[in-house]
């Protein structure tokens, strides 16, 4: 745990302004920000985090990357938002850039978008040197880092991330990509970014059920191996949703933590996978609703995906009930779904849902691996549970049993 | 210099059963071929190299590769000849295999082939652990190890290459990639093999035009810095034109030459420039030819390319007209092109062939980068060339002036 982990305080404080970041730049720029160094072996780079910093990236890539051109991509939603803040910074740093926008939304994560996004960093004539800035949430993240990580066979990026989701995950740990036909993510590469500035004033202008989704990855950080954190977060959660220096020490600590995680396991050979606690069940609640954001949001989806792991642990005498309870009472403090009959529609059978399971886990010598709980903060990497287990526990929810 | 170096010989030896490389397992294979370690620091691989190798394929992958799938690209020229040696070997060792065939040519380094070839892999629901095959020439390796690099954000491959040009070049060095409306190879990834097994065997059924092409960049690890291998191809050629140990041999030194650039600079940030020697001329006499291979193929470009870059450095007073003529001369008696005219159509001006030149080289304080020598075998990166100097250089060339 890191000396500055706010597990130690019981109410929200300003982690004052980090030493070796840079100011924010924006005249009208608080002064508390927090900087995370993500050390990894060859791709060392920094997250830098706080309300305002859009205003200032210009200077920050000036002074950072001196000489370079870029290519920011975004989608006209974001662009909306946040495109003329970052443009006027870049102007009045003297960057010379272009501007690429897409479609909102999961569908931009295709081949074909991913052609036309290359073909507009290319007709800029962007060299091998130059960055391309990644300036929305994580569909504008995944593909412009799979442009950059193949554009002249590896350029550089910034990522931008307008989202909470986007700036507590995706942001971090390097995965890119785009979708097939076959399933989500199965086309692209570990491309680390050169950089990340991640603007806490942004998520303001989301949508609050997205701001809620991005939460449930917050409080994941918590339940994975930080039950200090939790606890900070039960008592300044309010906090963190109104903005100011909780949410930034929210986001500087997820991204703490995910650093950690990604450093020891940058390919996602081991322990990394302890980050998809809640995500077996949430992937496959994706799946049933079809990937429709009307239903059902990646977050809540994680949301309700955590509770089942942590009631499937429960039912196999991992976890004591109390810790259930508590972890429960949270998401829905926040306004979290934590139950399948909060998704609107029909979800099918238990049968389906372990076939989506199964879609995306091999099943070894019979056994499924799941990321399990023994308690608040104390989760694990199970790789022997019977499918049987889980197929019966998933009927039972489905049938409404509220037990575990 | 290596000490199986063939410069040390002054005729063709077998260089008999390497200790270390599995039996080609036919019946019928030679006992010579041999093995080239490429050690690379995270990425180390064998090119096996002899004759009849195909037929031994299946049994070397299930010896070196336990419980792996596969999927076999090839195209359908390659197909016709080498398929059913391949599919019988695989089946001999029991291993599951796919295949995909695409059109032959330098059109199939596209997106759209690129997408077809990621929806083939994954249809044959192949794991991440699982292995891609290229069985072809150069625009399949590029093609197929590209598909290798980002389907489940990596997976192996192995390079079974089928034309000389890309047994000793584009098979080693992991650069993959396909082509966009604003160039060649601007899209890709740098992805090594698991394996190249290159049956000198298969080059037999190639067009002669397209085995010397090949040839040139033989001859290039000579004039790079390796004089002794250049005099040892002066007497040699004609063994490796027609096969056999000489061949096998020939190939094995080029890869040692090539993976010793590599091993000091995989991702091309240094000496490994020297490997583009007469490819700036050629990659721009292939560019004014519209890559129209009834025109030019890439080895014939490199193959006047590199005269041209002998003939500059005589010019500049850096080598003596002596080395020109005997490099001249090997190249002439291979039955490779030396000079502009023998281009057929026309090559436009020496502004065109500049503009060519410019697009694929950055001009730095006004100088331009060349690979140029100071005789045969000392290659070297010269960074203060006069553009204005190669300008009229060229247009002397196509004036046709018989002098340099």
């Amino acid at each position: 745990m890191s000396a500055r982990a706010p597990g130690h305080e019981r109410r929200a404080r300003a982690p004052g302004l980090d030493a070796d970041a840079p100011g924010p730049g924006g005249a009208e720029a608080p002064d508390w920000q927090a900087r995370v160094p993500v050390e990894l072996e060859a791709n060392a780079y920094d997250i830098l985090i706080g309300p305002g910093l859009l205003a200032g990236a210009g200077a920050t890539l000036a002074e950072r990357f001196p000489g370079r051109r870029y290519a920011v991509v975004t989608d006209t939603t974001v662009a909306e938002h946040h495109l003329e803040t970052l443009s006027a910074s870049l102007n009045d740093a003297g960057l010379g850039y272009s501007t690429i926008v897409v479609t909102p939304g999961e569908g931009s994560k295709s081949f074909s978008v991913f052609e036309s996004v290359v073909d507009g960093v290319l007709s800029a004539r962007l060299e091998r040197g130059d960055l391309l800035v990644a300036l929305g949430g994580g569909v504008i993240g995944d593909l412009t880092g799979f442009v950059a990580g193949v554009v002249r066979r590896g350029m550089g990026f910034v990522q931008m991330p307008t989202t909470l989701l986007s700036q507590v995950d995706s942001s971090v740990g390097g995965k890119t990509g785009i979708n097939t036909r076959h399933g989500k993510n199965l086309v692209g590469v570990f491309h680390q970014p050169a950089l990340v500035i991640a603007d806490t004033a942004t998520l303001d202008t989301l949508d609050p059920r997205d701001f809620r989704a991005g939460y449930a990855e917050v409080a994941k950080y918590g339940l994975i191996d930080d039950a200090d954190f939790f606890t900070w977060l039960e008592t300044n959660w309010r906090d963190v949703l109104a903005g100011g220096p909780a949410r930034v020490e929210a986001i500087a600590h997820s991204c703490r933590a995910k650093a950690r995680v990604v450093k020891i396991d940058e390919k996602e050979t081991g322990p990394r996978a302890l980050l998809n606690l809640g995500h077996t069940f949430g992937h496959a609640l994706e799946s049933v609703t079809h990937y429709d954001a009307e239903r059902l949001v990646h977050g809540e989806g994680v949301s309700i995906g955590m509770t089942l792991a942590h009631e499937f642990s429960v039912r196999m005498n991992l976890c004591s009930p109390d810790d259930l309870a508590r972890m429960r009472a949270h998401l829905i403090d926040v306004g979290l779904p934590t139950r399948l009959d909060q998704i609107p529609g029909d979800l099918g059978t238990a049968d389906d849902l372990m076939a989506a399971i199964l879609q995306d886990k091999k099943v070894k010598r019979g056994r499924l691996t799941f990321i399990l709980t023994r308690g608040l903060g104390q989760s694990f990497i199970a790789d022997d549970v019977p499918p049987e287990a889980v197929r019966t526990f998933l009927a039972d929810k489905l049938a409404g049993h509220a037990g575990v």
